[in-house]
């Protein structure tokens, strides 16, 4: 009953390879939680070394949870040997990133070809209550018949 | 000849204390390299803990970076014991971020009582050539009367 | 079953009128289609005078739709005698605004004492088929104490 | 002196040309006052028919022509024989929209293959004196190899 149908078989493979192969990922502690067609949760613990003035979660480290989330979402769709690249995002913050685990919830609006357009919730989990903390909409980008790897650059070509 | 008149005297010890209690900036290496009324400069090394899947750094992080600039730049402008949060932001990432050393550079576009807007631009330094690697557009928002310390929310009151 | 409380008992004649108030919405041929607390629809007929140069409705008309929508969503939720500006807002254009009707639906995401922050979707019926052809997340700020009448600005105080 | 090498030797002819079928822009009274490569300037009049609530011009008036200006930066720079869409953009709102004249001022600040970034600024002429009143970020989209004339399309592809 998924909303999108995914042209590349090993969608799932890919989609978990990329996300694993950003160290900035690993730093942060972001993982993937869900990952279905189009869609994309991840989670990330509470991290003293990743607070901004008031002891909440910056909101760089935010937006780096979302933009991935946008981006994953949108390349679970992208045909098999695509590079991804994200033109733009915007972020409004809502509440203040207060919990004890934050979740990055992905879902793809607008597939295409070349440009797809994402949009992800930020969510923070505090004393077993679920805030909304701030919302995403983004442009990913498809590089059509390039790979993945590092020698693919991120940026609009 | 500065382009603004700061109304808190201690802008300058502020400020650096505000960026300064912020600890993601330590976990990014982000640290202040200028600091004026109304505009600020940040600088980052490159560090391979901090990239995406094609070893360039995270979009995400460059965010947090613009996004302090951006924040730090409008709180300098701001009367003594206020808070400060990030209303929104977009980012336009126009090539890929890298380089041995990355610099955010923001301004001021119109101070305000309740909400500043601030344009912050990344760079990076590659092999001796600087290239604009992404823009940022940002609201912020000051909350008179209030200290800057962990009681502070980062959200819309 | 509103997901929203109004604070102000006449939100609704309030907010038709601030929306009657708008000469520009007569010109682009907008009305209100419902009205609910945080919720607003508008409607607008195709016009060969909005078009770009595809025939298409202009993307600033569309914004101008979306916008509106977005305003007096928070309109509805904010105290009596208060005034409205919209600090920002961001636009993805997703598809053709080709069609005979065009609707903006807006419902507050996260309505606040100062700021409201608003996302709407516009879409093109043609042919019989609706499209999802725009969103936009936009951020909303209540001037307390003020009238919503002519001498009031539009910019943040 | 130009920052900008167009593509095109008629790129003077055919942004005119495009900028001339907008329909829309006739209908808000929207010229071009100064073209070249990768920076455009537009002119519009006060009009009583624009206007929102308090007697200003509206935000998405404002923004059909920061976004004109920028679509039309953008298209200077792009070869003969490509039609052009607006991806995205956003627009924060600095000061009311009050004056005599406004004017709209965009300039490329990354030409790409496939997308490129222009920035706007929209001043007002009111009394003599010129105020920034609104911003804009937004991308912009080549077709390459397509006509721009009606049977083109406004959307991702």
């Amino acid at each position: 009953m998924a909303r999108f149908q995914p042209k590349n078989p090993d969608y799932r493979a890919t989609s978990i390879e990329t996300f694993e192969a950003q160290r900035a990922m690993k730093t942060l502690g972001i993982s993937i939680s869900r990952l279905e067609p189009g869609e994309v949760d991840l989670a990330m613990d509470y991290s003293a070394n990743l607070t901004q003035q008031h002891g909440f979660i910056h909101a760089g480290v935010i937006t780096a949870g979302l933009d991935n989330a946008c981006g994953i979402a949108a390349f679970t769709l992208m045909p098999p040997a695509t590079g991804i690249l994200t033109v733009e995002f915007k972020t409004n913050l809502l509440a203040p990133a207060r919990g004890e685990r934050f979740a990055f919830r992905a879902t793809v609006i607008k597939p295409g070809r070349t440009l797809t357009v994402s949009e992800a919730r930020a969510y923070a989990m505090h004393d077993g209550v679920e805030t909304l903390i701030a919302t995403m909409s983004g442009t990913l980008m498809a590089l059509a018949g390039r790979p993945t790897g590092p020698e693919e650059i991120r940026a609009p070509a």
